[in-house]
């Protein structure tokens, strides 16, 4: 069976596609996790691909990934931003993390600029809207193997 | 039948009446509603009136507002101070959002003068207590007469 | 003979409707006093309506107010950011002060997000462009029959 | 029968013993249970232990413990750092709390050194481990005792 | 003839007595022109005593005392913590300047605690309520009789 | 006829020749007016020079222009590194502002470094002494020629 | 022979009873010395109580407490929140230091917010008055026996 | 013929395999290149492999690839903290450029989090290793066909 | 007998008059100390005239003030801008304080415009050589007067 | 023979033209340089015109102007933001520098408000496009004339 | 005889050997006085080799080597970093001063980097343990010849 | 043969001898060098003493010392206060660097004061003149002796 990995994502992602086409694109969080679906089989890992709008929740999933999963690919959305929670729970797991994001969080507001969870993630990958998500699956495949 | 807006709150205000009446004075979140119910009639509108202490759950009612009213004013109370995902909800749908405050949130500690989701709301209206809500309807109103 | 409560007006509000309709609108001044005097009868009561360039003539009549009105509503504009003068004189008199702003200072350049006057007035409106004012007399009928 | 005091335990506490243990120890959360029992049961307290990974959790259980409890302990862990939510609940409601953290959060990273929640706690204990649960307890119930 | 000092007094200061007699004490303006009178008299200087809420007008004065005066004692209130208009007058005239204020304005909020005046003046009394003003006088004289 | 440009002057500019020499030269405001006129001549423009030291004043003086005016320069002095209101006065109107300064603001005390009225002027020019003046009327002219 | 703990007491709690009983209590030191003394008999230790306004004495006592004694508790008042000097003395020596303050230092001005010293020491107990000094010992005792 | 991309290094990655190991790994840059040539061929893409320790010419090359290639990735190593001049020759071309960093940036010291580069670049990727390269490589080419 | 006042002088202050006599004067602490008496006797107050290089020695003065005068002036030299332990000191007594620099402390370095100490003193005088002593001396007499 | 002036320009100045022509105008660096030419000729200066995008060149350059001319007016561009080693030359070489810019630099992002090389050039012109290149020679020629 | 020059050592220097040997070397402060007096032979000084862990103490000394020694080297170790009045001390008397650091400074925490005695020595010697002494005897020694 | 150590000077150093002579002496930076030939005999060390003005050539220096010299001195000049290459380059490399200045950077503007340099570098010395350089000769002599 393939080895799992979670792919979480953060709040006001359930409203891509509609939410600031100009910044986001106009691919849906659907279209997305059908694009990481078929390239993850191509990596030969699973995906488990969720969405909430609750930071605690993103907590008790990182929590539960490090049970059931080979490591996680998270878009943490406004919570990456500030979230110390977030930051303790990639740190309290074992399993390897990548970061991600849509937009280019450098060439927008200061208050995106810095990311909490960035420090303890593997590495970070932000800019390239959904080709985002292939290149964190690609980077965490790459990264498992390395192990 | 009437166009209904939102009127949310954020966390602690379930408190009202009991907590710091020197702040807040003695009115419950019970009285406000009521208030609001009365004077919405007024405008001809209709409201949905909650409550709750979870981040998460104000952005997931911002989204669902998008979907089933024409307007929308929250009292963020704490979250509004810090939160990017409120900022990042408000921007996502699009009817319009007045913020309001209870208490004049420049009077009060530092940490309370920024508010995140100021940026993406309409307008803001602080210090007047309870009437603080009925002014926000009343911009509101206006708001959505004008577009 | 009725009440009477001062709206005062800061600097560069003379050139409303010219001024950067996209940020202020295509009313002028004069429209807006129309649309109070018209407002604060419904609300019994009388307005005088003041404009300056000049912060110290702001604090004369600041002053003047506390002799021969009930309350005052104040665009500051400009100098609401920076006028330790302004938040003295609102400071020094006894009757309440409002404060209000056409557009949303907290959506516009970092220095237009502090106001140095809000601390010392009851409430701040702001974002509503003319609805603010009529709002701020609504806000001000409010809090002088509270007292 | 005893009185009760709850102990709140905020996010990734779950995952205590396998978390970092160089930092946490290797203690698991139901050792400290325990270990808090057995200590109330010496101050004649009874107690409701509990942990969450959401804040609006916490901010319930405050609410919810000033309605049962005479007092509280909070491990408010990331939250304690930024939240002004925890912050208002604490002061929303009349029994006293009793902040505790398992590190010394004065020897770790500049985000850990400030906490929202402090300045409305009775006191702050912290750096000595489950030892810092035992001392709050004891904290508490002299604090309760001295009212 | 005895030599003259101008004593100028800026925003809001004519409010002395009704303006928050916690902080300001009972006098008024023209008990502390009186005081100033009585005690110039006995160190044989005449003075100019003068009040304005504008900052223009206190720069116009400090032009006018280079012409007519030997030294100036200001009370620039508000302007002193802001005004680069009144630190550049008092650095264009040749006389002394002595700088003081009724409150103790390093016991006062912080925007209080700078002074942009007083790097230009020859020094600074504080906290004294009507008192500042027979010092100022006094260290003026002083100032002026050791040149 | 000629067309016009206002050149207006800020605070302690009157002061000019007798107020440091070291830094502001030994000319006077009234040998730069005369220079300034001469040197207008040879651009075909007309100028109204005006010195106040009050903002208010600088605020109406710019509204002026905009109705009689084709351009204005400004050396602002201390109210260019403070005024908002000179800011919003320079983006209400249509005519282009040259800012310009006598002395190397770059080169003094970090409060001159930053002015406020630089992001709505066309350009500046600072550090030349009376120089200062004749540059921005060329600059000005070039600027309306090429408009 | 009981093993030994030194306490500390740095900068104005020779005063304590009569200084500001609103914040420290109406407690005198030695009084809470005697708490002190009857405490650490159940502890099964012996304590050296000492206070001093002087920085370097309670450098130099640290270092005596490293010859003598098996742990220290030390109150450093006002200097915990600005001296490198103790920081390194606690640093430079090898027996485990408790910190503790009478008040809740994160509740008073944010210069009392930061201390110098908790970086280095086991931990830190404040805000319950006198019995910071008990829940210190029991701390120190704790963390001796765990060694 | 292939489409060319330029891949830029700047300084100190000449010293790679060498440099600290730990956090850069023990691959040199020619290893590096030899993997960025045989994954661009399956991207059919041709590259220019380059390394410099001098700012300047990482800005003569930005020039060059604007010239002779359809895409660029740049590793600009330290330079890309603190260099407007980088800056602006990626804003002053119109080929798209692709950040990378061998490094997680955002686990290290303060001064490599703030990247002057990456708001002008469509993307960044960095803690992946020389992983990052070819990560950057799929990046790039992803953008150039979606144009 | 007459009442006594401390005048208390902190480091370096017994290096006067050989110290940097441009910014202190040529006048040794001596004179000043000979000033001091004259001008006491005038006032009807005796004083204790004494100088330290310790912040301790400075601390323990300030409690013996406490029990044998009814005033005190201090000159807290370098320890003024710093010391939050002189701070404390003049909050735990109940005589009156005033505070007095030689210099003028507004006019020198950065690190000397704030002081720890004047927000707990009556008042500040600053800048007027020698006459600060005699000034304080007065200001604390009519202080002592008004009580 | 006509003294000489050096004008240097800083990195990516040699993509004028088509760089953001909306930002820098549309002619190239050429056509600068041939109306420097023509209106160096007027002022009877004849003038050595350079580009380069390293820094440590236009050090070079500037310790080469200092043998062979008689002034240079710099365009450091990006380095002017940050570089002492340019302040450093300007300050190192005894003949006069005058800088400027093309845009308005105040009116950009904020990393550009801030000049390292205007505090030792003679004076800053900034925002008029090429214009800004003949008023730079104009001011140079000045200053060398009134020298 | 011998010209003489004072060695002060600041606090904690006494536990030099036993204090963290990884930062500070095994070496003791006897050995390192040792060596100094070795050393300083050659150089034909003698020297007076003092350690105190009192601010004041320090003081003390430099004043008493402006009386008795040609020079004087400062090891201020933890006041080095805060000390106004350690910094006064140097510029009140005429001897030089060179000040030294056993470790580098700048390779420690934030807080050390600063050092307050710097800017009135003659020069700083850090990071070469105990040969940061006799190096600052050889610069002394330079110094003071050159003088 | 003698072991060789760098000596690499940076921007302006070229300029010794006629550059501010009141800040940096009046040799030049051959009469350094030979200084520096000579001293280094006495150590028995060979000297390659270098200079540039650019940033890219130090780097490539540091790294060719690594391949043929012992250790080396730099003089980083202004390159040394924000260069995150030379900071980079001398981690990559694995002899030791002593850092000098001729200037005390702690005596000169704010942003000569931090140095990027330091940390990675064995110590520092500055304020010697050219004395620090065989002050560093010597300090380097003897950390190569002690490795």
């Amino acid at each position: 069976m393939a080895r799992k990995v979670f792919i979480l994502n953060g709040p006001n992602l359930n409203a891509l596609g509609m939410r600031e086409p100009g910044v986001y694109g106009s691919k849906t969080l659907q279209d997305i996790e059908r694009d990481c679906r078929t390239y993850a089989e191509t990596l030969e890992l699973g995906i488990d691909f969720r969405q909430t709008n609750h930071e605690g929740v993103l907590v008790d999933w990182l929590h539960e990934a490090n049970e059931s999963a080979v490591g996680a690919a998270i878009n943490p959305a406004a919570y990456g931003h500030t979230s110390i929670a977030l930051h303790d729970a990639i740190r309290a797991i074992s399993i390897p993390v990548v970061e991600l994001h849509l937009s280019n969080i450098h060439a927008r507001e200061p208050f995106r600029h810095k990311t909490m969870t960035a420090p303890v993630a593997v590495g970070v990958i932000c800019g390239f809207g959904p080709t985002s998500y292939t290149l964190a699956l690609q980077a965490l495949a790459n990264h498992i193997k390395d192990q």
